[in-house]
């Protein structure tokens, strides 16, 4: 007998069937709002139901109650944070130029990021790995030594995984993390009056990924001889945005260094899928308008350098670009003097929720309508 | 601009550069020692090393201490275990006759097994979807609608995930769970003289495996008209395995009647690699060998009549098919009456180590050596 047999199984359609609805039709948060209402099976969703589950799949994380903690103990008791993100060979990188080391790391951060986008803090992660035939011992062993430095800057340990063959390289990561239930903020809680900041600076890494995309595409059209290419990125000018796209880091570090202050926000959000896209996040969630200024995004002269580059508008970058993994947070407007300026920057207001989400273009009397359209998986 | 530039990466070899290790040069046993060596990064492993961590990466799940327990709480001080397993098409199954609310159950089943392996209560799961474009929101509500089923039956709350495309259907699942630290079983612990012994039947996945690709190589030379087909499984007399293939059940009903009885095995592993491969493990993890009955070995009678159909022998089935998700536990050979004895079969002996894993077979005088070489992701 052949217990391999099952490694030859191939199969599956590459279209959708004409009478049934292709994903990319209602989006990925479309499809998320389905897969929520098929978990709930007609009822409420699961943190309406059961009294230990504090926040279920509309937040960055979910929080449940810790084994054995009450509500009524000190800090209102300890929850855990519960949160898993892949990254997909073809969808989120590309193994050409994407080191392994990097990947590891990149795949831990986005995780340890949604933990500290709810003020809490990361303590143990799995990682289940798929692996295809064209990645050798050594590279593996790059991957895992990329995870490893990672999570000692985190102080994450790995306690387990799951390693199997796949088509392409996928990873797949899911992090616990550890707070009081009144430590944890949400996305929801900001109020109109209340300041929108963001830690860091915004668009570096879609920059990064532009940069890497030229460079690909001037190495195939080398190999090619068809033609000059038109733009070549001298690398080494580019390495902040090049970091900040393949070896992101979470901002664990501005969230310990307020709680060791006492500091909270009210609201607070991973930047994951570009700053426009999270104000809609903590809008719906808030049931808020928002209301913010172009000329304050925060941009890195290395980002704005290279969008110039591309002839591109490097404000678009800040709002779509996403993999950023900064933090979105509201704060009451006139204790902004309590946070060290050095660690962040005021890019609007909270509004009515009639107002919706408008942006005053640098330079214009007039604010515009901001969409969300961050970078969506699903998209056409 | 076009934020979804990073939809169109592809790329990546698809062979190991030769001054390489291929991954299959090594099996998925070899790997995981080199992820553990990576991870651990020239120290010891994370559950040498930090004292929160009771087990790491050696047994079915990952053994933590929950937040604010101590071990001089009543029972060890309250533990949660954490697990990750994930199914990958192509590798464990084939849409083409997965139907994709069992793919959801056995998703969760995976999980659950390693929980219910570990003696604990699964309590929480996080589920990322890796989806390819031929899936339709019809279908990919069908298997979430399948996980909230076997959520239900296990009584664990699904509370996160991520969706993200993927060029073939992944479903990564993690599960957390809880005991008392005394509760908590490990691989390790049979000593000489105890008895091994296994929950349910054997082999019946791997007996379904065999019928559903037996139906489709008939479906294929059906629309390729080259031949007859050699042998046509009559579906309907194959649902017992079937149903154990593509929609298999965690044992989480016999560890929680031992729990009620006050029952604990010495040593505990679940039967995902087939038989002879967890037999192995357990030994490895006690320092102890196996002694191994043929004729004992729980087998199903439609299991049989699928061997018998294909002209193979059960016992290969029972032994190495893999995917039961039965419990394989060792227990003292004079307390077996304590046991009900509809939950369990005895299947052989713990020795010493010395004497390694052997097998008599049926009908035998002399025992023969057992390889474990049981269902490998990457073999050859």
């Amino acid at each position: 007998m052949e217990p391999s047999d099952s490694n030859q199984q191939r199969g599956g359609r590459t279209t959708v069937d004409p009478e049934q609805t292709a994903v990319s039709d209602v989006g990925e948060f479309g499809l998320i709002a389905h897969i929520r209402d098929a978990l709930a099976g007609g009822d409420a969703p699961v943190d309406a139901i059961r009294d230990d589950v504090l926040a279920g799949i509309a937040d960055d994380a979910a929080v449940v109650r810790a084994p054995g903690a009450s509500e009524d103990d000190p800090g209102g008791g300890r929850v855990q944070v519960l949160t898993t993100d892949a990254l997909v060979e073809g969808t989120h990188f590309d193994r050409t130029f994407m080191p392994l080391g990097h990947l590891g790391v990149k795949a831990l951060s986005i995780n340890v990021s949604d933990v500290a986008a709810m003020n809490a803090v990361p303590r143990y992660a799995l990682v289940t790995l798929g692996l295809p035939e064209g990645v050798s011992v050594e590279e593996t062993r790059r991957l895992y030594d990329g995870f490893r430095q990672a999570a000692e800057a985190y102080d994450v340990a790995v306690v387990g995984g799951d390693t199997t063959s796949a088509p392409r390289l996928v990873l797949s990561v899911t992090v616990v993390g550890e707070a009081n239930a009144d430590e944890i903020v949400y996305r929801r809680g900001a109020e109109p009056g209340d300041a929108l900041c963001v830690t860091g600076d915004l668009g570096a890494a879609y920059a990064g990924l532009r940069v890497l995309l030229a460079e690909r595409q001037r190495l195939q059209q080398r190999r090619e001889q068809e033609r000059e290419e038109d733009f070549r990125p001298n690398l080494d000018e580019f390495s902040y945005v090049i970091q900040r796209q393949l070896a992101p880091s979470a901002r664990l570090d501005v969230m310990q260094g307020w709680r060791e202050e006492g500091h909270r926000p009210k609201a607070l959000i991973d930047i994951s899928d570009g700053l426009a896209s999270e104000v809609h996040h903590v809008c719906e969630a808030g049931g808020t308008g928002a209301h913010l200024e172009g000329a304050a995004l925060p941009v890195a002269p290395e980002t704005r350098t290279a969008a110039d580059a591309f002839e591109q508008d490097v404000d678009v970058y800040a709002l779509f670009g996403g993999e950023d993994y900064e933090l979105l947070f509201a704060w009451p407007e006139d204790e902004l003097d309590r946070l060290d300026a050095e660690t962040f920057t005021q890019v609007g207001t909270v509004t009515e929720e009639g107002e919706g989400v408008r942006i005053r273009p640098p330079g214009e009397e007039e604010p515009v309508p901001l969409k969300p359209s961050g970078f969506d998986h699903f998209e056409e």
